[in-house]
């Protein structure tokens, strides 16, 4: 145990300098998001609903953030509530069974695209809002094609199928498609989307230039984007540039819109227990709700969900049997576990110093046995890393803890609580006046 | 993945079977307790606070919890919002420190019991109820004189020194002291507290009568009393048998009451990773629970907030690298692994035939050789327990996660949203329209 300095933090200075003073703010909650989302609620309904997911992000990652960030976050101020993850088939669910209840209403199979344990195909929130003359969008850094992004507006048995998804994305005529995954776009695919008036493009100034547009496909990778952490800023654009260009679109519409903004890869950091990754993923994730939430206290029509889709790795906050956690030691971190494998010589004889370099962590001779001689040497530099920073796993998989709910805007009061998550699309649908029931298409 | 049956789940059934209706109730939380507390707000302030705490209870052991038992708990229907844990020395807190914030409103550093870093006596929102004339309870099943029930009435350097801590419960006049502890009451201290009005028991029956007294002092051990799933009922009375009979006490004081109830043991379960343990005393906490929100239904003037003090061993949902959990597998056990461990015999042949009796599994001979030669067989034990309920852990220790926050009746609202730990006595304090601030004594 160690006395820490928790810059920017409200604990209290220590007490002997506490005089008999009343601590006006002391009871109050972190920040007055809420109160202020109030005020909106009484101009009425929502036009438009900005659902974030920063996938694979439970408590655990929204505390170490924190320290990380080294203050409160954005979604500090707008928790409402939690939600239950488990899928029909299990406890613990994948993002394509989430998705398809944040999409649906719907509890499916893990795997299962908005279609039912028995196949059928589910409507979704999105194609629900599309019925009302509402624009509609979706962002990710993953493939576009993915489970989380597909679920809004394509139905496949299998979330491996990416390439029939792909062109029920254009058919769903979704104004904006923003992510990775172009190797699953045909050219045929892409000149029927352009003929249908979609503008294409492929990287960061051709985002800018395309907000004049209406309808926009941007594919900025052939698979996946890059994580934040190893992303090439002068060609792929951010979580943030990317909500903001799609704001612009879709914001033309009269009749309003909604647009899902996908973290994808917090989850895959998870999965490689890389806790600077998933740091790193969180802060460009944090920076899309900033955008959102500045969207929407602007607009005063506009509701903003954030909900993560279910925890991974079973990260905690410590662990290692100590009193203590380092998250901030993540800070000097500046590349992923794989990409630092990437720069490996061939006899693994510079393994002390790649992670010196990209870590400023000193390693020592058992650490670097580890790595060398692991058939998983990405994972064992991550291990390593997250040891240092006490940051705990329980598995390479996802887990079933319950998961915060943040909202912020009209409507943000009906997420209080603690629900199932196929509630949140009629809760979303509630606060827009609309009519939404799970229901086969 | 398995197809598991969710009994009483408000899980859908395959949705081929769903027409085209609506779901009524599919949107609302998950019960109306919120709304049940909303109408008694309106009846003006809380002339009564329960503050339940189940030490080391987080999400993940809600989330377990809710599945061990097969259905929603009463705290799903209490959700309000989660607060943060750390202390002032340290991002994982203690349960000195942590309750020193509950109790006093200030972060202190770990092991110190409402005693500020520098070593000034904090008072407490017990100290500050009393002097408004109303009644104090403390029930625990730890030794009442342990961190968590010690922080509201004593203040010592450190949470080690029971002895130092018992005799200021009995000075500060505490009306109810329910738990264990009797070694730390010397005959001297507990002739004082007879001459001083209280009704010495310690026994199951003893309480029962005692409830016709004013005040009462119950200690129905000489350590701490026994984890639930090993409980003599006959002799020892359960967390909700004490919070029922503090409760008839602390009613007749007409100017209202303050009282805590710990359940103590879940967060031992936790160090010990023995998850059927946890799981078991979650149980005896909710029941305790249960027994308060009974009492506010009827009282209309009491509000209940519960809240965990941090988490405990980096619980999970799952792990192991699977998508699914079993903690089903727990209901068939009905002993710790400490019980367990005291049925072996010296030679420990009888490993397999003694867990199979109380847990119902088969052990295999790599489980049992594990067991054998582990220098801490309980915790060996509770790991193959844990493996096969597929309920993760990352520490021995305490981890730093955000904790959820449960309240019912009138105030309630005020718990929404997140909050610093040491928020809550001053909303508590809020809640019953009298004034409380961080303060030396």
């Amino acid at each position: 145990m160690k006395n820490k300095v928790k810059k920017n933090l409200l604990s209290l200075a220590a007490v002997s300098t506490i005089a008999l003073g009343t601590f006006a703010g002391a009871n109050m909650p972190i920040s007055s998001a809420e109160a202020e989302a109030k005020a909106n609620v009484d101009n009425g309904k929502a036009k438009n609903v900005i659902f974030l997911i920063p996938d694979g992000f439970s408590s655990a990652y929204a505390t170490n953030y924190r320290w990380f960030k080294g203050e409160e976050s954005i979604l500090d101020s707008m928790l409402v509530g939690m939600h239950r993850t488990y899928s029909e088939n299990s406890e613990v669910t994948d993002s394509a069974a989430a998705g398809t209840a944040f999409a649906t209403g719907v509890k499916t199979n893990n795997g299962m695209i908005s279609t039912s344990p028995d196949g059928k195909e589910l409507k979704t929130i999105l194609e629900t809002v599309k019925e009302e003359g509402k624009a509609t969008g979706l962002v990710a850094t993953s493939t576009i094609t993915h489970a989380t992004p597909a679920v809004f507006a394509s139905h496949v048995a299998s979330r491996a199928n990416e390439a029939d998804i792909a062109p029920q994305l254009i058919k769903n005529d979704v104004d904006v498609i923003l992510g990775g995954g172009k190797k699953y776009f045909s050219e045929t695919l892409l000149n029927q989307a352009i003929d249908n008036g979609y503008q294409f493009i492929s990287d960061k100034d051709g985002l800018r230039k395309a907000e004049k547009s209406n309808k926009v496909i941007g594919l900025f990778s052939e698979d996946a984007m890059a994580p934040e952490l190893d992303r090439d800023e002068t060609n792929q654009p951010s979580l943030k540039e990317m909500t903001k260009s799609a704001l612009e679109v879709l914001n033309k519409d009269k009749d309003g819109f909604f647009l899902m903004v996908e973290g994808s890869q917090i989850d895959w950091a998870g999965h490689d227990h890389d806790a600077a990754w998933a740091m790193k993923d969180s802060e460009a994730f944090e920076q899309a709700v900033e955008e959102a939430v500045k969207f929407a206290k602007k607009d005063r029509n506009t509701l903003v969900v954030v909900a993560g889709d279910h925890d991974t790795g079973g990260m905690s906050v410590g662990g290692y049997g100590q009193y203590d956690a380092n998250v901030e030691v993540l800070r000097n971190v500046t590349a992923t576990g794989d990409f630092m494998v990437s720069k490996f010589d061939l006899t693994r004889s510079n393994i002390k110093e790649v992670v010196k370099q990209y870590t400023n962590l000193e390693l020592t001779d058992v650490e670097i046995q580890k790595i060398k001689t692991s058939s998983k040497s990405d994972i064992a530099i991550n291990e390593v890393i997250s040891e240092r920073a006490l940051v705990g796993w329980t598995s390479s998989q996802h887990t079933g803890v319950d998961i915060p709910l943040y909202a912020f805007g009209p409507g943000s009061e009906l997420f209080r609580g603690l629900h199932e998550n196929t509630a949140i699309p009629g809760l979303m649908a509630n606060a827009m006046k609309i009519k939404f029931s799970p229901t086969t298409k």
